[in-house]
């Protein structure tokens, strides 16, 4: 895309509020439990099950299922291909942001 | 919102792909035309057109409809509010990206 905007290089996938919120707080926290990132991101369980499946279903997190103690938990954590997605969201941005902060030429 | 995360805090009709960027061109540009988003976006006209009515109805931008020579053209131009939620968006933005990069605490 020679002569696209920045943003013609974005990925909804990733860039998508939600789900950039998802693939930040797994690559701060390494593993990150279902119900912590529903409190972080103020969803509720239906809406934050939905965008987890769409990461999954993209390869950009790996989801687990398990106990803690008798409770059932869920974990997510960012696959390799995911933190690649999101550096790869993040240099986008850092680039479009550069581009807005250019101050306009006066014509 | 003292204990969300920053993706909170982003207004999914200035963050989506498309409409941020019709807000960064506009913003570069002071004033674009409809053809010339349609391009640099890589949009069909109905698509933009859609993300167009979503920004006006939301007064972050104002739709001018003219001549220029005998070709009808239609124009964008960012007003004061649209111009503050990009600058919000982009301040945003900023936080999340700084939190990305901080290196993740090892436990």
């Amino acid at each position: 895309m020679p002569d696209g905007h920045p943003v013609t290089g974005l990925d909804e996938v990733v860039h998508q509020r939600v789900r950039l919120g998802i693939l930040a707080i797994a690559h701060e926290a390494r593993r990150v439990e279902f119900g912590y990132l529903r409190t972080q991101l103020d969803l509720t369980a239906g809406n934050l099950s939905k965008h987890l499946s769409v990461l999954e279903t993209a390869g950009l997190i790996d989801i687990e299922k398990g106990y803690e103690g008798k409770r059932g938990r869920t974990w997510i954590t960012l696959t390799r291909d995911g933190t690649t997605a999101l550096a790869e969201e993040i240099g986008r941005l850092k680039v479009l942001i550069a581009r807005v902060e250019t101050p306009a030429e006066e014509t």
